[in-house]
């Protein structure tokens, strides 16, 4: 004997989801038929909604409802700068903190050789285009990840737009604001010295 | 800035589910942008197909189609005893082992003071019914969980079913088969030496 076919149905789509196995999507499936009726219309919905709806900004590749997105409309925006980041989601905790004014451009995934991802399957030719179309754009400022394919991809771009004559930055290694030294991993400490600023 | 209307949404119906934060509904809404049509259409309709098909079975509480569900309407099955579970899920276990041919009740819950939950909260009256109607039902085997509410819903049941003279019994409690003795806890080896049994 299996679960009725509907439930069933429901366990599947939800192991679809990363990190989610067998047991998971189960408990999660019993609990959306006890949800109200309201909330399983909005979700299933929601679904459909963020699938239709959604694309990627033709210019920096940001998750938009328009297109180019509202960013890259905004002219008040400084045009002379662009952040690079791995994903939208890094984009929006920019975003968040309210300083940055310039531009974005989103590479939907790093340099990865063990997943077999290299220039071609991340967004780096939009990014040469788009540098080669705009020459009001005078610095690229780097904001992968600080792990070792977030370093290699930044390198990588580091040496391909260089040459062009446009300034290439990458945001600081440091300690976190308000963490203990005793609790830093080497890498960032050795990264802290190097970056030391004068007093 | 936040996300787009339709990742928000997204985000929200994630957030309904148990155990889902706001960073783990993010990381599930942008998986979702990037699976594939058909795999988020099938999700889509699997929540409203399980939703509106799924009903309570009238007689035992089971998750069904039909009402009444498989089970009780299989004639061929041990009309004379009525294993209690916690949940249906609990009741698809049992059925996988293929060993027990009697039928179920599903209590959806247990007692549980500390979350107000009384003997009306669960689907204990429907049980009492049941057993009023159907004389046929000679024995009542117990398989809440062996936790403290489960324990005590059982010890509650045992109670009220008993003296209308029908036999209440309860799953062994004892070793994991195949486990060792030094990882079992003490409450298991306490119940583990009370339920010994002759060789």
């Amino acid at each position: 004997m299996n679960y009725p076919e509907p439930i069933a149905k429901l366990i599947d789509s939800f192991m679809k989801l990363p990190g989610i196995g067998i047991k998971s999507a189960t408990r999660l499936a019993f609990y959306t038929i006890n949800m109200n009726d309201d909330d399983v219309s909005i979700f299933s919905k929601a679904l459909m909604d963020a699938k239709r709806k959604l694309h990627f900004c033709s210019i920096c590749g940001n998750i938009t409802e328009d297109d180019p997105c509202e960013i890259c409309q905004d002219k008040d925006r400084d045009q002379t700068k662009v952040l690079v980041v791995e994903q939208p989601k890094d984009l929006v905790s920019m975003e968040n903190m309210h300083e940055y004014t310039g531009l974005y451009h989103v590479l939907h995934g790093v340099l990865s050789p063990v997943e077999g991802k290299g220039p071609e399957d991340i967004n780096i030719s939009g990014l040469v285009k788009r540098l080669q179309k705009h020459p009001e754009i005078k610095e690229v400022i780097i904001a992968t990840n600080a792990n070792p394919e977030g370093e290699a991809t930044a390198m990588y771009l580091s040496k391909l737009i260089k040459p062009a004559g446009i300034k290439v930055t990458r945001l600081a290694h440091g300690l976190s604001v308000g963490s203990d030294i005793d609790y830093a991993d080497e890498m960032t400490l050795i990264k802290a010295i190097e970056g030391r600023t004068e007093m």
